[in-house]
Parts: C-alpha cells; sequence; structure tokens
C-alpha cells in the first residue's frame, strides 16, 4: 500500500496511490496519517477499509500537489556516516557504532516542492537516503523484533547545509535542520510491498547528471541494527522517522567540492519507493 | 500568569496556578497548551478569559499529579557550554557562538516525576536549566525582535547521560534523550512575569546538598542572543522549547565525578520559576 498526503501546505488530506498509479482521497476513513493512526494499527485498519471503500473514494488529480506522506511526527533520528565509502569522502572513519543525529521537523516539506537555500548559505548539499517510518513503539527491541515495529519506507533528501554543520562550533544538528531541509515522499510504502530493505538501489541526480547511485546492500549498520539501536536510547513513538545515512556522492566529497545553487535541479530515487524531484532556489527574505 | 498541567500521564488537562498558589482547572477554555494554543496568542486570550472566568473554575487538589507545562512541543533546542564555568568543568573551551542540539520530546516528564535511569547507564548526571518557551513563530528574528516571540519560561533538568553523550561515536542527542531525561515545570511562567531572564538566580541539590548556584546572568549567550542564533538555521514554532545551557556544578566535573544512582533525589528551582523534584530508579524492563 502507497500513503499519500495531497493538497496545499498545512491542509493536506490523506491519501492513496493505488497500483494503476491512481491516487484517490481517503478522507472519509477519517483519520490522517498522525502518531495516533499509526500507533494503532492503522495501516491494517485503512487495507481493510479500502477492500470496501476503493470504489467510492473521489480520484485525485494528478496535478495536485503531494506533501510529505505522514504528518509531522515527533522526530527525525539521522543516521550519520552509514555507508563506508561515504565516511571516506567526509574524511571521517567507518563508526563502530552508529552516529545518530536529529533533524528538525519543521524542516519536512513535499517531494516536489521547493528547495530554499538558507540566507549565508554557502554549502547546501544532497543526501539520498531510505528513512523508516515506525509503527509500534520501539522501546529497547533486539534486532529480530524490530521489522514488526516498522510501518513503512519513504523516499528521503536529507539536506545539509555543510557550514553550518561542521564549521559553526558543533553539533550537526545546525546544519540539517533549515526550512525545507527535509523532502519527504512521493508516498509512505507500507512494510509488506518492501521485500528486503537491506537491498535497495537509491540515486541522485543533479541537472540530469547521476552524482549518487548505490546500494542499501552498503549499508554499515542496517534497518534491524538501526532500528534496535536507536531504541536503547530512547523511545521512537509511531509515525517516527529514521533516516538511515547516504551512500557516497555528496557534493562535499567532490574536488574541487559542489554545492547546490539557486535554479538547481535535484531528481531522486529508491527501488520500490518512487522519485522525487526539487528545484533549489535562493532565499527571499 | 502561571500555567501548569495537571492529572494522569497522557490526559494532562490545562490549569493556572493563582497568585495564592491555588491551582484551578482552565479545561473549559477548550484549549490546550498547544503550537496552536500559543500560536493564536493563547496566553493573552486565556488571560482575558480568566478575568470573568476564575471563580468559576474547578480547584484542583494540591495532591495531584503536576505534568510539563506545556503539551509536547515539536522540538526541545538545547545550547551546549553556555555557561563559562560549565564549559571549564566539560574540559571544553567556551564557544564563539552558540552549540545547539537536540532532546526527543519522548523525553518529557512532569516536574515531580521519577527520572529513570537508562538500562546500561552510568554516567547520568544532572544540569538545571532555564528554558524558554517560544510564542510566536521565529525565523531569521533579530535580538531585539526575540523577546516578542517568547511565551515564557520554565525550569528544565536537561539529564545527561555521559557515556552515551561523550563515548558512544558522536552526537550529543544521543546521551541527551532517554525517556523521563527533560522534567519540565512545574509551570510555565509568562514573559511579563520576570522582569530579566538574564538575571535569575538557579541551583540544584542533590539529596539536600548544593550542588549547583549560580545565575543567568553568567551566560555567555543570553536569552536573545540565542534565540535570535537559533533562528537563522530553523523555524522556531510556538510551543518550542529552548534550554539555555548549565551552569557549573555537573557530576561530570567534580574529582572524582559523580553519577546518579537508584534513590538519589535532585531538587532545582529558578527564582520565579518554582522549584521541581525528581527520585531517580533504575529501569525495571
Amino acid at each position: 500500500m502507497k500513503l499519500i498526503r495531497f493538497g496545499e501546505v498545512g491542509s493536506e488530506k490523506p491519501g492513496i496511490q493505488l497500483s494503476n498509479g491512481d491516487r484517490i482521497d481517503v478522507s472519509s476513513f477519517g483519520e490522517d496519517y498522525t502518531e495516533a493512526f499509526f500507533g494503532s494499527n492503522g495501516v491494517g485498519r485503512l487495507a481493510k477499509w479500502l477492500e470496501e471503500n476503493t470504489d467510492t473514494c473521489n480520484r485525485v488529480d494528478g496535478a495536485v500537489r503531494l506533501g510529505s506522506p505522514i504528518c509531522r511526527p515527533s522526530k527525525i533520528v539521522c543516521v550519520g556516516l552509514n555507508y563506508a565509502k561515504h565516511a571516506a569522502e567526509s574524511g571521517m572513519s567507518i563508526p563502530k557504532e552508529p552516529v545518530l543525529f536529529f533533524k528538525a521537523t519543521s524542516s519536512i516539506i513535499g517531494p516536489y516542492d521547493t528547495v530554499i537555500l538558507p540566507k549565508n548559505s554557502t554549502k547546501s548539499d544532497w543526501e539520498v537516503e531510505l528513512a523508516i517510518v515506525i509503527g509500534k513503539k520501539a522501546s529497547y527491541v533486539s534486532e529480530t523484533e524490530a521489522m514488526d515495529h516498522i510501518a513503512g519506507y519513504v523516499l528521503h533528501n536529507d539536506i545539509s547545509e555543510r557550514a553550518f554543520q561542521l564549521e559553526r562550533e558543533g553539533q550537526w544538528v545546525k546544519g540539517k535542520s533549515c526550512d525545507t531541509f527535509a523532502p519527504l515522499g512521493p508516498y509512505l510504502v507500507t512494510q509488506e510491498e518492501i521485500e528486503n530493505p537491506n537491498d535497495l538501489n537509491l540515486w541522485l541526480k543533479l541537472n540530469g547528471k547521476m552524482m549518487q547511485n548505490s546500494s542499501t546492500s552498503d549499508f554499515v549498520f542496517n534497518v534491524q541494527e538501526v532500528v534496535s539501536y536507536i531504541s536503547q536510547f530512547m523511545t521512537l513513538l509511531p509515525g517516527d522517522v529514521i533516516s538511515t545515512g547516504t551512500p557516497f556522492g555528496v557534493g562535499l566529497g567532490l574536488n574541487p567540492p559542489l554545492y547546490l545553487k539557486n535554479g538547481d535541479v535535484m531528481e531522486l530515487g529508491i527501488d520500490g519507493l518512487g522519485v522525487s524531484k526539487q528545484k533549489v532556489m535562493d532565499y527571499k527574505g
């Protein structure tokens, strides 16, 4: 099942993208894709409801804007340096255990929305990532239990201002949390559709040129390990997003480095999770 | 005005602590202390409503549990090393600009709730802090505008597992986000009651012994500077919490270091913001 949210910023409605590509409005199910929805087996209940109600749902025009396929989560936890070659290009060593940082949830936008370069940004960079969406509260879960706590997966561009992140007195959150820095979607794909999240190709093109092209099979820490690990330090709530790190090929790693500028277009995708595309614009105060 | 929330965990109701110390239930105002409340001048509207309705509100028994005085915010942004002597005791230098990190909002508890030491914790530590609550969306605000974006202030114990924070492969969030690690309250004091947030005594006792005893006049970066600074990197939403850092006297800085153990009691306070008290217990799975 592919969950979407559509409509104007701030007033998105829940929908489903059907296997034939049609989009339907499931507002009449009566729930948005929130913590309460995921935490009460909303995915299972919605699937059952659709068996009876798909035909009566309104179709959504293909021109309608898509928002993030999940409502604002309680947190976005990100895993740093989770691909060996990306750690190397960042000038860092492969971590012995996952590096964690947060991204402000106020940075979330839809998959085709515009990315705004923050004021004084000189080093904004792209990062295609597989993001996990939590389906069931997770505290001290083992790796074998981890999969039971996942609702599904979503494509994420973990945009990062490298000067803010690395040159401005500590803690990466500063370069990760700018408004528009977390395009999510096009859709949340529920777990049963993804056979193995640890073996998915993922890629990102900048202005049509392939910059990142790798596979989650290169993870240092895989999906189960990451969920279990984070749950040793904090409770993951239904709807929470875990972004699993980016592979080799970011702008920081090029020689000379290359960063985003006004007019650039990023296009990115992951097997089974669709494609997103963001235009880049300068901040206009 | 002093905003409280009272009742069982997860079903707290909004209330007010009156100047005579009585607590009243303001559920009939019809709003909890959420982003929507703060973002729509809820503080001003509630003050006006109370002029007519205080006498008809139910009194809350003093034995009723207090929760966090604000509903779960979109984020808790913390400032690190914001007192010179604390930076020194942490073995770090005074930052040239604010160090920022996040705390998971799932770590929030009430002011008298029990703090649970996480599994495998060996270095859990106390940190009394002045926390700011945002009243109006803040993006790229100047220092002179900053005060207009503040709803009020609240006492915060920024509990920190030092081994998780400093010895576990990077980014402090890992030691800051454990469940129960953010006792907030007893109440949110609205801005008009605090003449100068940059000149408040703050203290913390462990088992009756004074460990931290300082003043926010020792801030490296004051309230206005911190709000303005953070708003250059991300949008602060109404209800968001900014914790402004802890003064000298944490367990990490003692020789030998001293950390929290089962049965310990922390008591802490800030001028005008009341006192909170938490008992410490081991995790029982």
